[in-house]
């Protein structure tokens, strides 16, 4: 005896959430089963909801509902600061900290030729186009600090080498909080690169 | 900025999932609409399916998309054994030992009178009501070993005081495979309590 189809079936679709094997979808389901059933019509509902509305902005490719998202549609936003992500959650980030009142572009991944994902995927010619615009004076490589994130914030530069604007990479350094000992050797190497001086 | 109201709405609706928090929910939500937009309307599909289609046994209450499920229904299965379990998942784990011919019966949970988990909730009225059919002559309580467990089984049994049937417990032991130093005091002296002979 195995489950019914149904339950298999929704075991099964369950495997398509990200850190979800086959042991917690059989829980999922279960559960779902068993004591959410009201909720698991409002997921249901939920998804497809955001699956036929949400697309990309067209000017900065992150998730919104409308053609061009609140942040590149606010009057408020210096334009002339657009800073390069790997994903609408580092977007999120950014946003949260406060401290940055520019424009973004959201590339959605890095590049990765083993995964098929090249520039075309990125949409570094769209990142390119506008940075060529002229509005843009400075831009703000913000890719996660891995060999593949450096590695599309050095494509970026390739691209842009003909183009005038300022180019800056966020900081690697020793986060906040953390204690030297436990900082690895790259980042602490970074650290003492970028020292900056306090008088 | 926060993300947008759908999104949000998405991220809100994965949490009823368990072991679901905010951070795995988001992280969920956008995987699902940066690149498994198709699997997340199977998802959706599929959720519906089993909420409207998966009702319970009426004979053992296990999840079923029949009224009565395949085992209550099949000719083979010996009806003069009924084995109680917590949940639907562990019919299936006894299931899969191949060594059980008979029926079950699924308590959908423990007693919890915190949770305001009662006798009701359980289907311990139906459980007394199909042995004092006298069709059943072993009941064997499979609940799990756990305070909970043990509560639930201690008072099906008190239910059934006037009731002839014979009433079992699986036993407790050290788990196949495992080693001696490391199990807990109560299990091995479960163990040594339940002692076998061997010739």
């Amino acid at each position: 005896m195995a489950f019914s189809p149904l339950l298999q079936n929704l075991i099964s679709a369950l495997r398509c959430l990200p850190g979800v094997g086959p042991k917690s979808a059989q829980r999922m389901a279960l559960h779902l089963l068993e004591r959410e059933r009201d909720a698991a019509l409002t997921l249901s509902q939920a998804l497809v909801e955001a699956v036929e509305n949400i697309g990309e902005c067209s000017e900065c490719r992150t998730l919104s509902e409308d053609p061009v998202c609140e942040i590149c549609a606010s009057a408020s936003r210096d334009r002339s600061l657009l800073c390069v992500l790997e994903s609408p959650v580092d977007m999120l980030a950014v946003e949260q900290t406060g401290g940055y009142n520019g424009t973004y572009f959201v590339l959605k991944g890095h590049l990765s030729p083993i995964d098929g994902i090249g520039p075309d995927a990125l949409g570094i010619d769209q990142l390119v186009e506008r940075v060529s615009q002229g509005e843009v004076k400075e831009l703000i490589l913000a890719t996660n600090p891995t060999v593949e994130g450096e590695a599309t914030s050095h494509y970026i530069v390739e691209q842009l080498k003909d183009d005038p604007v300022r180019i800056t990479r966020i900081a690697h350094g020793v986060p906040v909080g953390g204690e030297l000992e436990y900082v690895d050797g790259g980042t602490l190497a970074h650290a003492l690169a970028g020292r900056r001086s306090l008088r």
